[in-house]
């Protein structure tokens, strides 16, 4: 039942941190930690790390821990969606890479609106796009003094996604969200946490040391307690964020193949290749 | 009409102030003052102060003044619902005890979503528990720079009331909402202002002067149009937050009989036996 | 289709600047800059001055520019409704004035909840009343810090338009709008801010010079992802929206005639008179 988290053993559940190879999964004092592990690519997001990112999920949302905490390994939280996946083209060609994009995207997202937990971002250093929007679907977000949001949809020729059409608004007013999903500001930490899409924000020096120590005492709760007012919060905008989702996800699937988009993610690769 | 005051006597509106045990019930320009009057146990919420919380509000929503204030009596605001209510327990034991709880509690929070004129709260010190997230359904809130918010439910293995589920979420964005509802966060004067679910902090040597000053000025303006631009307001939410208090109260009946829950008011109550 | 912006010309879209009384409008650099321009009235709004701002929203919207900018010429953005609009009394009488100032009020709003493309408030000094109400339903507000935000609805009888019940509440949370609109408390655009009413705050002295720097770069962006990002943040509301707004002119339309409406109305223009 809703009210008692299962203790059985999930597909997944035991896997070890070395089944995934785009993350690193821990689980101690109560907290399991997902942690982004591709800091040599600033742990931008690959369609295998999606993959990854879902069945941790799923995983910590059924093990026995209290609280599920996103992270990155290195300086940067994630710079986002991998931009190298637009060159991966299936036989379907353009078309059929907008679609299964598509369905990537929703499915990764719905994991997020799901998910049945208290679910923290500790956010080490810049955040970029999908790991920005998604924030807006996390219980609370700690982030270093170092951190910036950026979610330069437009300059990509695309749009929002992972809620955040919806969610932005809501936390910050449309008159801040618009500035950042449609005009691209970037926003630092305090200007993040000020808007109130960021929870706190700590000097950089002491901020793995002060997040832990808080985020361990938060998992003492009694579990139950916190599992069903995340319910009660989230249940009741449930049905709204997946059709949310889904709006955003098919809009996206044909801004993908628009002049705009192609042009912008050309050359971004092509400015790339030249470094 | 909604657009006519009432002026007539209703029941309860000629009581004496010492018509309340627990309340001290005033009427003078233009505003009700509804003091929270247990000083000496932290103004907390006992089941008669509950019903004579609900009788002044409901005699003052129809009085010829033009806006109601909520305030309390000593140092603190009101340090939330009195835990000795746990230990009445009626013939039909706890499941009885936690039935008629949960309908007193969405009695009580159904006067504070029907309330039709402005309801302001005067937080003269700390606010605990429920007399926090009734602040989500005042008009406004002005608080003493000593004044603190807390809304350790989790600590309790209890989960939100008073509509917070769904006010402190749109006032604050989810992710502040979570560390004050989930993880039980006390917030600063400073920071409940800067979250939105304050509307002005004062320093508190001058607070009840600054304060009752503005409150004597807003007093004097038109009061229909006051009560019309409130009923503008509140109307198209009202079916919304009936659903919410319903469904809070719900969960909580249940809340009441966990074993979280018990253990969490014995210890409480046993800690403060051996003071 | 909606993704693709018509660049045929509109009956409006060729207007030149002298075409209108009351405003001066503009296109330049992919801006299309709509100024109110009654500046030795504060650009308080007449009732030619309400249709020739829809006129113009309706242009704007169809002609090629990326995004659309309102502000004002002089000293105020605007002072908001012209109180002599009440003293033009038609054949029907007060009863006719007010049908017709509720249907050209509602006429009035829509133009913002349609508007399909970004649309800015450049505040280059203190707003007044639906000058400031309208700031809800822009995508983005830049602010002089000489600015100033004022909604006197209560001290003239009268009740929020522009959407603001609805959008005020969301932006900064109740205890803040109903300071606002009930209240009439008066914001500096620092306090705007702070509360998400405005983007950004810029010192006068070089508040042209930096925001038009900024608008310039937003309007290189991908024009079709702009109003494609806008139109999934708006559609989902603007049935919503609509519907509030046929609400509040409804109640305004009654506020109009009533003696409190009618008082403080005459007050304010006999003192006007002795001035």
């Amino acid at each position: 039942s809703a009210s008692q988290p299962s203790s059985q053993v999930e597909p997944g559940a035991d896997r070890k941190p070395s089944a995934y190879e785009t993350l690193e999964v821990t689980s101690e004092d109560g907290i399991t930690k997902i942690m982004f592990n591709r800091p040599t690519k600033k742990n931008a997001i690959t369609t295998q790390m999606y993959h990854e990112i879902m069945l941790a999920l799923k995983a910590a949302g059924k093990d026995d821990s209290s609280v599920t905490v996103l992270t990155g390994n290195g300086d940067y939280y994630s710079s986002g969606n991998d931009l190298t996946n637009f060159t991966d083209l299936p036989p379907g060609g353009p078309e059929e890479k907008a679609k299964n994009s598509a369905i990537l995207l929703r499915d990764f997202i719905d994991c997020f609106i799901d998910f049945p937990k208290p679910l923290i971002a500790v956010v080490n250093g810049p955040a970029v796009g999908i790991s920005v929007t998604t924030l807006g679907l996390c219980d609370a977000v700690y982030a270093t003094d170092r951190a910036t949001f950026h979610t330069p949809f437009s300059h990509l020729g695309q749009s929002p996604e992972g809620c955040s059409s919806y969610t932005f608004p809501k936390i910050m007013g449309p008159s801040k969200a618009t500035e950042m999903l449609i005009f691209g500001k970037k926003l630092t930490a305090r200007e993040a946490c000020a808007q109130g899409l960021v929870t706190e924000v700590f000097p950089d020096s002491t901020f793995q040391k002060e997040v832990w120590t808080r985020l361990k005492a938060y998992a003492k709760l009694p579990p139950n307690a916190m599992r069903i007012s995340k319910e009660i919060m989230r249940s009741r905008e449930k049905e709204k964020l997946r059709a949310i989702n889904v709006e955003e996800c098919n809009v996206l699937q044909e801004r993908w193949l628009s002049d705009e988009c192609m042009n912008a993610v050309m050359n971004f690769l092509s400015r790339k290749a030249k470094l």
